[in-house]
């Protein structure tokens, strides 16, 4: 549909929402007091590198940004740290430490300490864990979780010695099997818990735990443990890599301005961040996906 | 592969596990007392029709079945009632009541009533309640789970007068939205223990709650609520339906047999019974299908 000027002033740019395609209105402008706690996961707009995702941010008015290592390696640790701090963006998160349920306990430590490392030289608050599936083959779900939990104890005074809280990840449980035995916000609660406030906490994400019968009391629970906030919509159909089905904040199922306002009622003041894996979503002009992303926090969660 | 018969006596028909197809040993024979808990979910059989189902339990030496309200439906209840009887089986229990979350309060529960007449007239001591997803548009997750528990209410005492006990199934989280706002055996004890033992009770589903952090608690508190045990696997990736998503007890991630011994020290002692949902099932033979299910049944639950 062409958006057409008439005589005598320019015409409005056609604003399209992605990926649903709609009209939509214009974007709130940068400097818009609504989008100051609005933090983008780097992993919305995936095909940009970091330097790319850091200056989507700023003409997007967007203040944070939650980093994956894959980017941050590949823009070199230091200058990612240079640029975002140049920029004067936040660091809401960074992405991912976990993967601890294996048998090869060394390699994963290993590899967690180095995700920390990282953390801390990028200015991250925390880092999140998706802490791992089922090995192959092994169908001891008990025991999966058990070397999962030692492991992070393994890892939290090395976190919290470098100013790096870990903040576990419950993912949905259809994930549970392949992706994180972590499958409920209690769950993640019961490990945190173990530990001071600041060193082990959780992330609250809307697409893993707005299902849950006890979300609400879990949250109010967690307060202070709160780590992450982010956010993302169940949509259906579940598309053939069940990974990629995130929404757009508004397009699903998910009561997402009910669980913002428990997350901030359990005293949770930090970052908002939307982070999406969708891959119509990845196809779309990322400045267009930044413009949906500012348009629909302002709608649901400012 | 062929398998041959050498000189001097009759080849063993070759046997191959559906739908692994890979080869398999020969099944357990009719009467082999490690069958006796075993029942077949007419589901797994969905190419079959009643009387072909109760046909094939016979010839497999399976001794109850779980029948559907569809092909009951086009046999004829009373037809129905009278195939099963003959032919011994037992009833495990009757699929599906539920969908009690919509605004037609009405409607529903008289279909409710509808299903909880004919589970009574086929000998179904349970009617399995899948209770409905979100209605369209709708994200009041808490309201659609007040109305559920509302109407469930309201038909139990309807089902205790006809010796039907309402068996709450928890479905997998992933079809929160869309099938089940009850995610977790937890959610539905909460709901069952309203109500005196034997009116209402629980579905424990495997593929449902396998994932679950609390589900040997929950399984000890559900003790005598447990109406019906249903069992396949957890098995990836994820087809395009994920209703047809459901593996062959073994082929998966779930830990059945310990699932199995959690509910038997529950106290349960009733039938165990095989649903499936999967495509690849569905279109092998079905007397293949049940040499599968004997098969795994006594190696993994016997």
């Amino acid at each position: 549909m062409a958006v057409g000027g008439g005589h005598g002033g320019p015409a409005a740019p056609a604003a399209f929402d992605v990926p649903s395609g709609a009209p939509a209105g214009a974007a709130p402008e940068p400097g818009d007091p609504r989008l100051a706690r609005l933090s983008l996961n780097q992993k919305t707009v995936d095909n940009w590198s970091l330097p790319e995702a850091v200056q989507g941010c700023l003409r997007a008015g967007i203040g944070a940004i939650g980093l994956w290592r894959e980017p941050a390696a590949e823009t070199g640790i230091a200058r990612s740290a240079r640029l975002v701090r140049e920029a004067g963006l936040r660091v809401s998160s960074y992405c991912r430490g976990g993967f601890l349920t294996g048998y090869d306990r060394t390699a994963a430590l290993e590899e967690n300490r180095r995700a920390i490392d990282e953390a801390a030289e990028l200015g991250a608050p925390c880092l999140v864990m998706v802490v791992g599936g089922l090995p192959e083959g092994d169908r001891d779900l008990v025991g999966a979780r058990a070397r999962m939990a030692e492991a992070v104890a393994e890892l939290a005074p090395y976190a919290a010695e470098r100013g790096v809280c870990l903040a576990l990840e419950a993912l949905h449980p259809m994930f549970c099997a392949d992706r994180a035995v972590l499958s409920t916000l209690g769950q993640a609660l019961d490990i945190a818990e173990l530990f001071p406030v600041g060193q082990v906490g959780v992330v609250v994400d809307t697409y893993h735990v707005w299902w849950d019968p006890r979300v609400y009391q879990e949250i109010a629970r967690a307060g202070e443990r709160i780590a992450s906030f982010q956010v993302c919509d169940w949509v259906l159909p579940l598309p053939a890599d069940p990974l990629l089905g995130r929404g757009m904040v508004g397009d699903g199922h998910a009561d997402i301005p009910a669980l913002h306002r428990a997350v901030d009622a359990a005293g949770y003041t930090g970052d908002i961040e939307v982070e999406i894996f969708n891959a119509d979503v990845w196809a779309a002009d990322p400045d267009a996906v930044l413009a949906t992303v500012t348009r629909r926090h302002v709608h649901h969660l400012a």
